[in-house]
């Protein structure tokens, strides 16, 4: 089995990928072969399959051709111009969001000989915009209000053609939002939701720009990998035409994030939370998904956190090697 | 005012200029010029007004540059690569419905200086696939099962994207099959529907592939032109970012349309429609949307007839000068 991870220096890629080599294989089948392309180039894990790095611009010509020459058997393509940079720089982000997807697609169709490899294509509930129903369903319009979600849209439509064809077998993925994400605190417009579980259990002060009546959808980054060995292995006979999927998530307000982290880490971490209200980014979070009834995924075997304090709990574990930054500053295990 | 058309050798494109050259007018302002493109040189209308015809590639490079330098006030993309050939030649489908397109909506872009133009962009009800609800509302999704449905859900996401930028001022309008078509039955899968009314109204035999219970979504050609015309002059604050619309329509069986057609023109031109099922066009026919809440675009004015009587009333009235052919082979009129 020869994986190729596109945009694996990501941190959704760079969990893939340990969780991989971890496995030793993927759907019952041993892992022959890793390549790992980004625009950085990816660090190489620990394992004694061959690995292979490849730094580049997958929307160069002829790079798309070079990433599939070694016909890997499953591809995951995780790369993208991120929503803020893909509605700052327009060019960019149609460059590599849409332009990077289509080229990979073609160099897969051009390779011929009946090579029709698994490409899973992590998509974005970002192809949804307001106004929402209460839930948003599987047969809900693509109305997308960015440029990074009109990209990803796109790109799950030539995923439904090109695997209706048989030019490709793909499952394209919609992510919730990755809440806790690990890291320092990064200037995105979703950051806060993760800033204000992972700075006050790390011991530092977070902001929090919006009121706590604001709902979202929300997976761990556990989860988001859980999801990714689930479409690079199931049977997409099980998918029909449709091959795109809004992942199961956890729809909680900020409210009840805070909640939780006080059922699990008490008042005085609670207490490292300062409100800052901040219009721009409550304008932008408002027009953003709130909750969704995935029973699609779900009944495909795709599986979520049932609730916010199993998210943060993966993250203490997963993160913070069990325990967080109690009110005297000494660790406390949960 | 100049308008230009692309895509003006058609039989809606030629239809829409007919009428504007009538009306001397588009949205109460006088027309100024007319430009004329489709890949075989369109016919220029008998008019006071200049007109351009212009016979290239649209997807050529630099093409859509040269139809835009002229800074139209008002652009209707209705060009396309039809679904059977899209199916059958892949590259060609891309090249003309998808890369045409995103050429257009770039000339457009790049020619800066605050030109915005209202475009209005034909799509179709192929955006849509099986399984459908009962009548598919506007908030249902885009999964298309073919490439020409795709290319052209592909169209509408850069349409609203573009609009929502301020590059341009688009509407998109999802078209029903249109019926009566004029001219001689073709080898479309749809061409069915309009052959079993046209043909027996001029004396001719007409060939039934499908069973009576099959049920379509249909307008006439007069009523394609008018949703050209609301969308080319409608006030695009009301549509908000959701720039693509399915047009309003008459959904009915062929056993209505046949008996509709009893109803105007009686048993002896009805019997003039001889059944020979068909298997691969029933196969075709069956992934086919069969009726829409066209609710939206209603609310905004696009009027579409209010049965299938009305509809052949149109063909009768604009094609056959007001009469059909009679049993006894002399002109009867309606």
């Amino acid at each position: 089995m020869h994986v190729l991870v596109i945009g694996a220096a990501g941190m959704v890629g760079r969990k893939f990928v340990q969780r991989l080599v971890a496995d030793g294989a993927l759907g019952g089948r041993p892992l022959a072969k890793l390549t790992l392309h980004d625009v950085v180039r990816p660090e190489a894990p620990a394992t004694a399959v061959p690995v292979e790095t490849v730094a580049s611009d997958v929307a160069d010509p002829g790079e798309a051709e070079r990433l599939v020459a070694g016909r890997p058997d499953v591809i995951l393509h995780l790369a993208a111009i991120v929503s803020g940079e893909a509605e700052a720089d327009f060019e960019k982000g149609y460059r590599i969001n849409l332009d990077g997807t289509r080229h990979l697609f073609e160099a897969i169709r051009r390779a011929g000989g009946g090579y029709a490899p698994r490409v899973v294509f992590t998509s974005s509930i970002a192809v949804f915009g307001a106004p929402f129903p209460e839930a948003i369903g599987d047969e809900f319009l693509s109305a997308p209000l960015t440029s990074y979600g009109t990209q990803k849209a796109i790109g799950e439509l030539l995923l439904s053609d090109y695997s209706r064809r048989g030019f490709l077998d793909g499952v394209g993925i919609r992510l919730p939002t990755i809440c806790v994400r690990p890291g320092r605190p990064n200037k995105a417009a979703s950051g806060f939701f993760s800033n204000i579980i992972r700075e006050p259990l790390a011991g530092h002060p977070a902001v929090l720009p919006v009121s706590e009546e604001v709902r979202h959808w929300h997976a761990s980054p556990r989860a988001a990998v859980g999801f990714l060995m689930r479409a690079a292995t199931i049977d997409t006979a099980l998918l029909g035409h449709r091959r795109n999927l809004s992942m199961p998530g956890v729809s909680v307000t900020v409210g009840d994030q805070i909640a939780a982290l006080r059922r699990i880490a008490g008042d005085a971490v609670v207490a490292r939370i300062r409100r800052e209200p901040d219009p721009a980014i409550v304008r932008i979070v408002d027009g953003w998904p709130r909750n969704f009834d995935a029973r699609r995924a779900r009944d495909l075997g795709f599986v979520a956190e049932d609730g916010f304090e199993a998210i943060i709990r993966v993250h203490v574990e997963d993160e913070l090697g069990g325990s967080f930054v109690g009110a005297d500053g000494a660790p406390v295990r949960i």
